[in-house]
């Protein structure tokens, strides 16, 4: 919980499935901008708070769980849109709790307003925290909960 | 959704029942913050933004609904901390739905890893967004977005 | 149930939560028409069929208990759309239920075609009766159903 | 949804399964009315409202559906107690939707103040509105309720 | 409920949907007997003891309705294997409840024993009583049960 | 299956938890009769159709167990009324299923039509069959039913 | 399953409730061709395929059974359409299970993306397979994989 | 949870909901005495165990919520039956489980004997005990409990 | 209902399985008082009230019926804490339903407050009133509750 | 949705996890033939259809998503067999509602009539159709239904 | 926790309702050993193992409470294969969580695998661990268990 | 089932999602060892019990499937801790069910006393046994348990 204050914070950003397709699916849920457009925002608010961040997806549950494995090594904390395995994946959730650096869920729609089976999330449990519906935004809003929750 | 960009942004911030309490009850929970305090950091950060905030609480959701139709005349958006009420009130819910303005709702612990009953919010469903699990930078996170949201 | 008939009956009608935006809010759902024009049609109705009629519009659960106590002295039959409160609150069926006079339920929008949370109503279990789908039109209906029971 | 105003509205009266029996059925329930005796008053309410109206009774599901297509073009719009199958009939609810003219659901009893699976209706899904829990007066209701839908 | 015990007693015996193809439809559940059979054993039943028995078999549950109100002006009782009906049909369980006279549910099988979907039987709450698991000799224990309850 | 004819058909009827105070509890459920006076109608029966038959009453879950164990070595059928334990006991049903001579399971009054919970029966689906609804004629139609299926 | 070879695979092809009104009712879901049009169809697919067809519609579920039943002497295999049916007529799927003839669901949309009560088929259980969501070709689909299945 | 004893134990006693027309409100489940009759009850039992005690009755939940924040400063203990509230108030039940101060629950009726929908008390989870079924002795009980907590 | 007032009241106090290790077992939830502690407790409350007590404690379902059965004669009533059985007994339910004499329901902790399972209690249902949450101070108030029952 | 019909039609079959093994898994319920001899028939179909096909198999649930990613440069159409994953993968349903070509769902089996967990498909929601209980003729039938989609 | 490696480690085996017909009993689900056969394996094991045994069966819930009490004085760990208790029995539940010693879970079937209601079981969560499916086996592997987990 | 005795027995262990982290991961729940801590201890075991074995770990389920698969032909039997996809991994069930060869499922903790969600086990259904709650002992107790089942 104590972040090394003497270096830059670093933040991995885990994209989850289907979302390397933003911007072409299904626009009028998931808006028009592409993965590439929302990782330039990323790099941007990062650069303004001084935080190292790294943007990486996978469409694979297992991968997923490797990369958040190897994080804890190499990052402060983690950014995770989990996508469709937020609803089932006890497997990413159990590496989320395993790892120990903080992990902050984001979901580009609010999902509380979607179908039934979008509404819970197995993952968030095992958050700090969540952020959902506010598009490429709630990515900035995790990096700035990120930085207050470790430079406090 | 246009919000006039001719004034400062005037935002609602909303606490609901039992939050004036803040600071006495169940520290492990909600912190030992009191209410007063965190007011201070909304108004400071809303400062930061060039926002115009207003901090009020309510413990009745008669009052609450009464406030949310009162402000969409006053306000550009609200920032609603439901409590308790988040997951039974569909008069809440109703009220977010009916008066257009966008509405953010905040929570200070991670809801999903708390109480079964406490998993649901049937209010979310009517706000464009919610954050919780970042204590009372969440007010802060919400009044980002919403700026966000509205200017852009 | 035996109405003295030597005086003019005297119904009151009470609307709940957000019934107030009447005309506003999702207009789609509610139609276009004001709370006022909705008194206006229910007085001119009332005047018709002989009755004494007053409106009233409260938000707060506690309020309607309220007023559904005194009106037990004041009235001979109510007529009572819950709005959101219908799906909830076991505080106003259990005041119908505990203040004799006969009391008729009134939804503007047909619940049994809108989201599942809406489909049971626990006030109507405590009502005589119920009426749905028809509009502003359904007070009407809901003062006539009085007027045959109580003149019966 | 325009009714032609040339000509006195038709409506079509249809009475489910054992109601022919009301009168001698469970009479705290359903009444001392005979069916005959129903169909009286609502001849008579029909000629003050200016309507042509013809009832009919059946026990048969897939007759109310026969009856239900038949009546599309025959009738202005239809009253429906599906009593039995309100609460599991599929495809006299899909009949109602196809048939595109207005259906107003009748009950004699308060539904919702009955056994449980009672409580939901599937057919009051496809129809306008429902009305129940004032008896043999709910069909005049409803022939109201059909009159200002058609003639507004 | 005071049967006349004057003139024999008249039972009617209703088969319910597809017991017609009873010796043929899955033999490992209901044996082997035909329906003619199985009639025969209860004829064989009724004579033995000094009980008028008609036996008729229906695939529509309207029909079903039909012959339970017609059978309450000319049988003292009815016995009634619903089949698949036991399971939905609320029809033929309003219908048993309004006749007055009474009916025994009778099923070939041990329903408790077979699917989920078979355990619970909405007709048989409207019934005296219900005999299963006994195959054809189900029908003559049901005939003597409401000889008992008659002549008692 | 096959049972031994040179020698009188053996049964053993066991009544469970509280038939004891039959003719005391509850008589508007459960009749006036005592369990003396239906033990009595049970010898008759017996008699009749020259069956050896014993009653014995048991409150105990366990000692039940233990009756219908010792009993298979001794009885060609049994017959029983679990009362309660029809809905929780799966020690008796697996007893029932174990000891390989049939059962057949009595309810004096019909289960169907009483409270949610004792409408399915654990103990049943390990039965032979099961009949309910006729009081204490119940046992001697299970007599005939065991007779009938030992005999065949 | 051994289809006589040396005659024409005859073929009933069964459409259930409100079938009738295709290219009326909600066109959105069903498309816009006439049940009339679907039998041509049909007709054509059948006489490619060398299988003489008949179709028929009906509205009752008894005379669903009742057509099933007489069915099973006089084709080789069925293709249902039950509609509504399909979600709680156990009847129809005890029919199905009781003929013994191969029978092949149809359904013109794809039910697994509609309403919640339209997911589960209770008479595909019963049924050799099921095609859903290809519209009138849903038929020709399946007239072929009868032809496969009993050719083969 | 050590009170002060230097000063004489107050204990603050809130009715909720519908309460204020006890006596005439459903006699046969919540008896005759009027709520003044029950707050002359408990007075006379107060004085008798050297007990200051405050009786009040509110109908809004919000009002409660208020009232059992002020009292954490008033009073050593508080007696709440929160009527309907009791089954949905989560908000109440918050309140309870914030302000330190122990709280008991009293039910005037045993609502494990009532509908299914008041089984459940969301308010006495955070309550230390709770009383029903003994009427207004029910808050005589509840005072001894608390002095006995308090002066242990 | 009317106890005879000329003789000493008599109370059985029945504890349930696992009490009698009390003291020992889990004493975060159930204190460290021995079971004969409680008793001497129970003994000297009842002494101050006149009342005639007799503790008795049974692990055996079965043997919790038949005492139930047995004190019919020998008290005027009973006060039980059923422990684990209050959550599914149906047979004790149905033994403190037959008895006729007052049964009050006692637990040690706020079993609303626990796990899920505990929640519920079947034989609650079956009594006159329950208290839980006090340790074994609830005993006592039981006492009292009964002494004012039966003395009015 | 419009195919370019200049260039013959490429469809991809996907298998998914575990019917690499078929033949040897199960073969009462997957039949004796191998996905080789399944692949076999599907191009013999593909040929006669003049339709390019690829047939591919994957166990891993990342995958599958990536190859439908990857397809929808490359196919005009897809076919897929989910087998597990039809009951929980979120990630390929969201997958394929993403690529926006049209996906056919095929199962081996009826999985309407095997165990309960098998019979919804949430992958299903997001295809075209679906086919089950043909066996690898399904695969055929998927080919023409997807023909006559696209070349309509 | 710290078992006494002074002396021989004394473990009790109990075994539950029904076992003493093992080998009788369903042998496709159970085996054909006897209960004395297994007792014998057991008894091989525990010798192997330096391991004091003893082998006890009782059909009463209460018995086995009783048993479990006395237990904990006289032996370092038992064993108990619940069978149909494991289902329901909160009060053995309660008892192993009540004695303390270590106590292991064995089922003889993999229960996963059976019936609905033999998956979950309310014993298992109060012991240390569980075992299913070995057949007499089972007994081994928790003799082993145990003398690892005390002799740690 | 025949295992070829004339080899040593060759058993692959494979270790689920997270299990990488063993001894950093929530140690309060699986303890301070590592996995290769966990994997001496199955090599000595095996070793001991003369058997060949392997151990694995993977995150992935498409994976495991692939190994499961690949395993058949190299190992006489397998022992899986499935982790977190127990509770969802249909894929991996099928593919246990698939191999034909015996799989034996391991947990570190006893999931009985766990999350709800972690109760149930989807992959245990299709194992030989299972076994809980023993830390890594679990699987020395596994590879004794596929000795005997293959060494019968």
């Amino acid at each position: 919980m104590l972040a090394c204050k003497c270096h830059t914070m670093r933040v991995l950003v885990i994209h989850g499935p289907n979302l390397n397709l933003l911007g072409n699916r299904e626009p009028d849920i998931y808006g028009t901008q592409t993965l590439s457009d929302v990782n330039d925002l990323i790099a941007a608010c990062a650069a303004d708070l001084g935080i190292d961040v790294r943007c990486e997806q996978y469409n694979g549950e297992g991968q997923i769980v490797d990369v958040l494995h190897a994080a804890r090594q190499q990052y402060d904390a983690i950014v995770i849109n989990p996508a469709a395995y937020a609803h089932y994946s006890i497997a990413i959730a159990d590496a989320i709790a395993a790892i120990g650096i903080p992990v902050v869920e984001v979901h580009l729609s609010n999902v509380a307003a979607r179908e039934e089976f979008r509404r819970a999330s197995v993952t968030a449990r095992a958050c700090r925290g969540s952020i959902g519906g506010f598009g490429a935004a709630g990515y900035s809003l995790a990096l700035r909960a990120l930085k207050e929750l470790l430079e406090r």
